[in-house]
């Protein structure tokens, strides 16, 4: 039996430079050391990193969609993530069972795990990342105005995200952080092989609820930014009465949901956009079952 | 004799959106309250942050030289400045004697005030600031390679410069930054002419040395990151033997100078086009005069 596969993906994100920095530099100083390792490594959006932008065309974290792809065969972003598939995909010329999509954020969310979907393996890998390292894991489901995401397309894969930082702007912090989480699945693949793997008895994830937009003007331009007592508290809690948006005659709008939730990617800079200034989450916990470290070799 | 006239420009910069938003609200929150001030606002690049970028055809905060833009004048950036200094310079059609230039860095940097050359007008509004605030003031001149200040235009005037934050990022506490300064230089001017300003007996300032860019390979690419231990690290003293870059190779680059210095705009993104990773200063106690404040108002 041969370990899965796993392809490491940066830049997917032209403009998220930090992530190919740390790839650069974990094959310049662990790679000699790694003769049989499984971790390869793909620059995500080429031509969008070369012009410094997110994307050529579209959104090549929302393009790994068939149905998308046949309608907008001429779009750069739809052409590349056919070309990923049909070089890295389970059934590529070069298959792999397990994506790895390295991300930064400019909201302040530290370094997560984003999840799409609830399928075992991806549970198994970011449950073991959770219990190493105690990092929150954004269940990303049941939005219909976001889909296509890169590791979808693999039968397992999860996302990195790590901020906060902006765009183009190199910082040796996320840089160092990065190569932590490369280091240990670089590790847990051999571990894996060895058989040593123990997974927690249950994990924590924060499932995506709804984003919401910042309030608009007749024009339809923000008219509210994001509460300065809500600037940079990703993760933490939200009710009813608390301060959400604060607009320029000084009116504060409150959170108005009945419901406890927990914001993520809050005043993310690339989602003004996509019509997003937050996403709301709600807490749940999900039992690990062993085997899911039995099954996840098998694919 | 009538208050020296301030005119405020926000987007000289157009994707530093933050002050452009502050100024909205300080005119709906206090202009109302405020019929008889002498605080007036405009924005730089009016084009430029329509389209989200820095400038269109160059920076506009280096195109108020009146040489450069004879052999440039084809440039929007160019043609802006001329419109700015021929409407609202000290001999245009609406006179402003004071200009106050409001820009975000994405370096550390917190509210800090920037200066070119030794004019006393200058020194007197800044002593004001850093008395009333504590703010540091970095002294910019002696640099041949950065030039065509738009404050230079203007027999007086000083950047108030708020970091970090990303470009085309709105932080509804960076704009709060920024509303503490404008409503300080409105009762600044009430106060003038009430004739009850005190300045401190001397200032401190930040006296700009050089500035250096990153370490580079062959190619010219940038081969190692501002060190971590660096990063953030603005107005903080920087001695020989102290980590400065880090390179992919994990090697460390040492900062070798002999004189203690102290290190801004560590980092700043817009900077890497001009090849600056970061620019040492020195500090410099300057006494300040009473006639600062007496001549304050003659222009």
């Amino acid at each position: 039996m041969n370990a899965a596969k796993f392809l490491v993906i940066s830049g997917t994100h032209g403009n998220e430079i930090n992530p190919i920095w740390a790839v650069k530099k974990f094959q310049n100083l662990f790679l000699a050391d790694c003769k049989n390792c499984n971790l390869e490594f793909i620059l995500g959006n080429p031509k969008a990193y070369e012009k410094k932008l997110r994307y050529i065309d579209v959104d090549l974290n929302r393009s790994f969609n068939i149905k998308k792809s046949e309608h907008n065969k001429y779009f750069y972003e739809i052409e590349r993530s056919k070309f990923l598939v049909n070089q890295y995909g389970l059934k590529g010329i070069n298959p792999f069972q397990v994506a790895i999509d390295l991300h930064t954020t400019t909201s302040n969310m530290g370094t997560s795990i984003v999840l799409y979907g609830r399928r075992e393996k991806d549970f198994c890998l970011a449950g073991l990342l959770q219990s190493k390292f105690g990092l929150p894991i954004y269940l990303h489901e049941k939005d219909n105005n976001q889909v296509g995401f890169l590791v979808e397309a693999w039968p397992c894969g999860l996302v990195i995200e790590i901020g906060p930082v902006a765009q183009n702007h190199y910082d040796a912090q996320i840089v160092e952080r990065f190569l932590i989480i490369l280091r240990f699945l670089n590790n847990l693949i051999i571990d894996f092989k060895k058989g040593i793997i123990k997974l927690p008895q249950e994990i924590s994830v924060f499932v995506h609820q709804k984003s919401i937009d910042y309030p608009r003007d007749d024009n339809l331009n923000i008219s509210a930014l994001i509460h300065p007592s809500r600037t940079n508290q990703d993760w933490k809690s939200i009710e009813a009465g608390q301060p959400l948006f604060l607009d320029t005659n000084g009116k504060t709008i409150d959170y108005e949901g009945k419901e406890k939730l927990f914001p993520v990617f809050i005043g993310e800079a690339a989602y003004r956009e996509k019509r997003i200034a937050m996403s709301f989450t709600k807490r749940e916990t999900i039992k690990c079952s062993k085997k899911w470290i039995d099954n996840f070799l098998y694919f």
